[in-house]
């Protein structure tokens, strides 16, 4: 917990609460063993709902329910690290790392049955989109996907959901406008998840901890390539590399086509876009971290 | 659909709606693939509650929540056929059966979100009671294990929970005696997984349709087997068997063990005192139909 803040510490001694509660050691091991980030959920909800016992436990599920996310992500792309540590499923197994992901949701839902039922049904509903989102991720990678729309629907919903419901369920437990927080929230997490997209291109693997251009490797259409795909003149060449062993010169090839058609520079500027809508819907809302918060986003070097 | 009753038909039904409503056609493909059993869950729901848009909700939500630990049981252990039929890991892979879990799991959790808060609760609850009985299954096939209180508390999460909450749930919804319920549904649980464990041994691999005796190769040390080690004067031959190919001669070493010790008779024993319990539990509430489907299941053959 050495790197997390104090409110964010408070989280995490929360979710464990909840596990000691089960009273199953191996549970406990399990969930002390696993990594947390920056719990950007839990930063917007106690940003927008202050900290109470209410927004504390609403941020508790909500990374339960992220975490949960993350062990069945895991064990689908059979990843080995996740922030920096060796996953779930490469130490102990996919069993324990479907199971475990299991038992976080239930808790999450059990705490969630006991809040708010407006709040409880747009958290399980976003986690409903979020499952949908993982499959549509899925079935689009079988094929070369050459459509924005499709696109833009599985990010919303892999990513878009939970940040939504997370800002708009927190607006709901402070009496703040709900349709502007999930609005902002939206917008927030299809640019966060863009802006992902598109550090797997301009990034190196030691920034990103993976392979660089994976996603398109992984069968993974995202923004740059779609806009890239639109605008080549050599379609044919981009469609052979989808999904093989990417060459230094491959990976140059696309690159510098994506300069060329200013495939890149587009993609940034609709996810800066996206970070502004988020940063509009908030208008009026005087919300100082929000605004600082989708500036770091937007204004960064890709 | 062919083989359920109209009102089973009703509750499958329910449960299409739900997955229409999320507006993704793979998900819909994909669970209309998926076999329905006898739904023994929903039967007891209805016959405790009768029928109502309540109880219909309830039996959908508890039919959704048992499919998806289907789903994520068959991932887990490698399984090719549930039911007569293909699994959806089988035909489609692991990804999709996780994930089809997943949104089987977060649609029930939307549902029962807005139904009666204790009900949610109760039902929540055991799906994580469910979820620690699996790892402890998973946990206990690690080693052979000789805790008959292990076994309990393992079979009782893995199965007992859920029968447990369900018919709780029921008698919530028709105000009757809910404690006398639980416990009803608590023993049932109990005696349908230890006559589950001794069908493994007494039945042949075309009734149970995978090979006999495949719980101890797949290190399920299950009540006739705990029995049977405390008994036998042989306990080295019997710990060597564990976990490895058995021969007909081992198969048939171990069944005439059983014989000898009374391992086996004790054990089926032991199941219908737990579906006389059940019964017990239910003295005064006049429900004919839940006798009789105790009696069906404790005066069968073995």
């Amino acid at each position: 917990m050495k790197n997390l803040t104090p409110q964010l510490q408070i989280i995490k001694q929360q979710i464990n609460e909840y596990i000691i509660s089960c009273d199953n050691q191996q549970c406990i091991d399990l969930f002390n063993s696993l990594p947390f980030g920056k719990m950007l959920r839990s930063q917007l909800i106690l940003k927008i709902a202050g900290i109470s016992p209410e927004s504390l436990k609403l941020c508790a599920i909500i990374e339960m329910i992220h975490t949960s996310s993350l062990l069945h992500d895991d064990v689908i792309d059979k990843a080995d690290t996740r922030r920096g540590k060796l996953t779930i499923n490469a130490k102990f197994g996919d069993k324990i790392s479907i199971l475990l992901g299991d038992m976080l949701y239930s808790i999450a839902f059990s705490q969630l049955a006991l809040m708010n039922q407006n709040i409880a049904y747009i958290v399980a509903n976003a986690v409903t989109q979020l499952s949908i989102g993982e499959m549509m991720d899925i079935e689009l990678a079988n094929t070369f996907n050459t459509s924005y729309d499709k696109y833009y629907e599985m990010i919303y919903k892999k990513t878009g959901t939970l940040i939504e419901a997370s800002s708009k369920a927190a607006a709901l437990l402070a009496s703040k406008d709900s349709d502007k927080y999930a609005l902002f929230g939206k917008n927030l997490g299809l640019a966060f998840q863009m802006i992902d997209d598109i550090l797997d291109i301009t990034q190196d693997s030691t920034a990103l901890g993976k392979p660089s251009m994976f996603d398109f490797i992984d069968g993974k259409v995202t923004i740059p390539y779609l806009l890239l795909y639109e605008r080549t003149e050599n379609k044919d060449k981009l469609k052979s590399l989808f999904k093989v062993f990417l060459s230094k010169e491959d990976m140059s090839w696309i690159k510098e086509e994506m300069q060329k058609t200013k495939a890149l520079e587009d993609s940034i500027a609709q996810a800066v876009s996206l970070g502004k809508k988020a940063l509009e819907a908030l208008k009026g809302e005087d919300n100082i971290f929000l605004e600082e918060l989708i500036n770091s986003m937007i204004k960064r070097t890709f």
